[in-house]
């Protein structure tokens, strides 16, 4: 299977050798992180991943959903089951099962992620199968003991300059201050991420409410509740967060008048808000938390459209982030008004956008983009973290919205070993954009060279403020 | 216009040398056709086909929409009015309209499917003009009398491996039998489409559910209507049938509770039913028949989207399938949920999804078929059953979806000659793409022979049950 | 920056010479510009051009808003406050701030058709750039004083056969009038726009609704009203105007009875009606508007799908067209029912329909064009006057309505120096599109030709009676 050293170039020679040249000079960049899901414990406690299935399968849900989709149950998988049912435990019955599906991954970037980190972390070069299975699963467990591929030896070894986690509103970041206090130079930074304190209708919100005021010592009010996230932002900042993150059903934000606001966080800290009132206030705090990044700089994320856990049945079974997200239709020109109207004009904000609705990028998103100096667009999220996917997104904003008003790369994922490989991809994706840009007499070589090194590491850097 | 032995095939020449490599190990592969639309009648009488404008004008709505489109009338291409008035009998006349008007077709599929017919079946590789519109219409005309061009030679020439039919809840399926009772061995199988028993927008509704009760003998409630279906079902497998089909204004589905679907029934059997009660028994039939293919087996295929007859005065003198059916923006994230909370967990099930919505590829339909075990992605259908519309089609399903998670390809047509022109076009349109994708490193040249087959023909037979 | 003579075309080298081929014969046809927004006082006094960013910055807001995107202020670019702000009036220092931004325009279309005008009309080869910032501007300001830099030398220089403005339903036209009385050969034909009496929602709409009656001297009634269009349409194409034209929040007809019609004009007049009765006003006056083609043979445009001056607090301070109006989803197969069910099956009516909202092409507007006569698509628009834009249009509607239900291209541009570019563009993209239908095999290269002519000339004129 060995790499291709010209994947994902375009196929026309000349244009290829121009993809291949401005690779050549951001294959090595350093890889910047702002917005990923790795466990800060990895960093703070640097012990050894446990075995192949473990790494590559048991938390991936790129890879159990397709397994899933074509019969497999989960519970053959070592998927853990939330109601307490027995899974399989049996490590290299999981690889097994996984290597005997791996035709299921063609042309997905689940397969390209896969045998980047085989091939460059572990040195194998051959296609996963039912028949070399036990050998490459002996392989893979045996390098997995070795010091070097530790989560700090791998951070360093990858060229990781700086990496941020996303944690929760209520997360005391031990594990940061321990990584901070341990005197080991990576850079991990916290996200704060307070959708579990903010959507009235996230599982355990009262609790996690509770929870939110007994830390901060706030008054139970709205005005308390605001004070408690800019304490909480602020004991983020304090510990080298540079952003928020917000994960909203949609798009929708309001700015409602201040005795509005009010009475609508009473109903909804009481329980007795109906669902177009629970709607209500998350859009209502996208505007506060749009204010607050306004007073501290922190930058703003939001990724709105994702229908969570669609699958009711398996949800009781498996609990969240088991694959069956499914993306829907998100407006974006009407729900952003009253936000965009608050802040929208000012520079010193920056509010990054994300999409699972592909054809927001063209109609709403670039245009909107392409005019408010505080919105930057986030790359390619989710299900279109691809090649086509970043493709499309280049494709369907850039002459509109620009590159400047892009954000470069982030990874978005929980599995460590990924990360050099979708850096990969999309710096390979990007460039054989601009060398389609360059034959066909859109832009100069030395700007693409440019542009190239301002996709793969400055505007990440730059956007997030790192 | 002798067709190019490289059509559709990628401008590149070393990945145009991979497709044709690829096209050359499926172009010959027998035709599996799950999904048509020709008369079962033509297998039975084996008569001959009547003139050039019978077989390739009047009954193509491709053809005579686009010529209607630029202003000529429906009644000169001899399209049979329902109000009885008079339209253009001469066949030779239509022809040359058709003739005249060749340059609208321009690279549109009907031209393709037509020249490839003109050349493989006529042995004509000119192209269609207004002066050689006789002699053409001549030379076809003579070679529709021979024997060689009845039904059932040509099913043979074709290498057609098996054929469904569509045919109403209603029908006796007497062709099927003859058929089979003729002990000619191709396959021709009914499928089960209950649109006319099942939708109560549709005009006749009420006497086809009247006729629907008096054929099954049932009870006139809700548990006799189902148990009508599950005998109707029962009588079209006996006779070879694999699937049902669902043609429905969108995907809406319901699970209702057993007493609310039967007060629901007894509305909409009483025609007292509202326009959301209309849709929502619609809906909750959805779910009723994805039950019923649990229990028996038939692989469910639905198609929603389509806004029929869309030009009210059209339809006042033509009638049905004109031209105007116009697709809309179609929902499956919302809709599809309570029917796939009853049977998405079932492997056992197979449910073929199709859409008229492109933008659903990549947002809903992708995710939704990478996950539940029960989904399965239709082909480009219909508009987008075109070279572009395929490309599209696996450019934007293929990395959240897989090739196992689409079924090939089906010809869904009325038109006998198109079936092996619209099977060259996918073959090479699939092969195109994984040409492309071998090229840029992201598929083994190996892996690419082994899913052109199984987009060209493995694939087809496997999820229909064939 | 020299423009590159192949730009746009396709990467592979046999494509692109077939695009080569086709460009030639194209590049050179007159310029039929039917649906653009010129100031006609430009042909009528034949004044210069006052300086650099009078010409390319001010007035132009792909330019301004790009830099509003990235934080410059837009008093710093001269854009005129409405609330009698102070705004930067050095020209110099305007452009110099225009050039220290150039990088943001990186493969934007703005920058092709700037480099366009500045390299064939000022014969600057260099890119602009703070360094040369200085020295463009003067080279730019002296060419400006010369006489053949006059708007009238320029239409000629630029090959324009036919120029369409866009005129308020209450302008004398007496611009065009003076044009004519010149004796000057060009053509400069008005447009019929009435948004301004025909929207409630427009600022301005009851005094303009006076002014109407005033100047047409009909009653005060809805027969009354209706006249006035008649009248005032009539007096247009006495001028020379062969279409009108309508920008609508929305694709929405009616087609109400004559009395409801009357009482709701009546709300309407008497700025009574609620938000639902102005939409319902706007679309039942889609239907007259199109009724009243078909008796005076005048070509109907309607564009649909901007939400207009998005940003609350910016249009406080400068109003109209500044770059925040941002398209939204926008539908067409049920919006557009009732008018076409009264005008759409007549071929002697050409309406022209135009979207910003992509996903429509394939599915509804392809099909809805290639069905109804009336119906034609007018081309890629606004944000999508792209060369990405305008290669999306081709290949999501041409598999189904052709390219004869297609118009050509319009360059609907206030720029008057970018005209030459965007056709340039337009031609080349076509030609690209068409080269690579040949390379694979679905067109034959003489139709290529006959396409390539009617797309860059023949289509538009013919479109719009020209």
């Amino acid at each position: 299977m060995a790499l291709d050293p010209d994947r994902l170039f375009p196929s026309e020679q000349t244009t290829r050798a121009i993809a291949r040249q401005l690779f050549s000079t951001v294959e090595h960049l350093p890889i910047v992180s702002p917005h990923g899901h790795t466990e800060p414990a990895w960093y703070a406690e640097n012990a050894a991943f446990a075995d192949p299935a473990a790494l590559f399968v048991i938390p991936d849900h790129y890879i159990f959903r397709m397994l899933y989709s074509q019969g497999v149950p989960l519970e053959a998988l070592g998927v853990p089951r939330t109601d307490g049912g027995a899974v399989e435990t049996d490590a290299r019955a999981i690889w097994r099962l996984f290597a005997r599906h791996y035709s299921l991954f063609r042309a997905t970037p689940s397969r390209l992620w896969f045998e980047h980190a085989m091939q460059t972390v572990f040195g194998i070069e051959e296609r996963l199968s039912a028949a070399n299975a036990d050998a490459l699963y002996d392989r893979i467990a045996e390098t997995l003991g070795r010091e070097d591929m530790r989560p700090r030896a791998l951070y360093e070894r990858f060229g990781i300059e700086v990496i941020a986690t996303t944690d929760s509103a209520l997360d005391d970041l031990k594990h940061h201050d321990a990584v901070r206090a341990s005197g080991w130079k990576g850079r991990v930074v916290p996200t704060y991420r307070p959708d579990a304190v903010v959507d009235p209708d996230r599982p355990g919100f009262a609790e996690a409410l509770a929870r939110f005021f007994e830390l901060t010592g706030m008054d139970e009010t709205y005005q308390g509740y605001l004070a408690g996230h800019r304490a909480r932002r602020a004991y983020f900042k304090a510990r080298g967060a540079t952003a928020t993150d917000h994960g909203h059903p949609s798009a929708l934000t309001a700015d409602l008048a201040p005795g509005d606001a009010e009475r609508l966080f009473d109903k909804v800290r009481q329980g007795v808000a109906d669902a177009g009132e629970r709607e209500l206030f998350r859009a209502q705090m996208l505007t506060e938390m749009a204010r607050m990044s306004q007073e501290d700089g922190l930058v703003m994320q939001i990724h709105p459209g994702s229908v969570r856990n669609h699958n009711g049945p398996l949800f009781e079974r498996f609990g969240f982030d088991k694959g069956a997200d499914i993306p829907s239709r998100t407006d974006y020109v009407h729900a952003l008004k009253p936000l965009l109207g608050a802040v929208g004009n000012d520079p010193s904000v920056t509010i990054i956008l994300f999409t699972l609705d592909e054809t927001a990028y063209s109609r709403e998103l670039a245009p909107l983009a392409g005019h408010y100096p505080a919105l930057r667009l986030g790359p390619a999220w989710w299900f279109f973290d691809s090649a086509d996917g970043m493709k499309r997104f280049r494709e369907t904003t850039t002459e509109t919205a620009g590159f400047y008003n892009t954000v470069g790369f982030n990874d978005d994922t929980r599995a460590f070993l990924s990360i050099p490989a979708r850096h990969d991809v999309s710096r390979r994706v990007d460039c054989a954009y601009l060398a389609g840009l360059v034959r066909d007499g859109r832009l100069d070589e030395d700007e693409a060279h440019e542009v190239a090194q301002d996709l793969a590491y400055r505007l990440a850097k730059q956007a997030y403020r790192l």
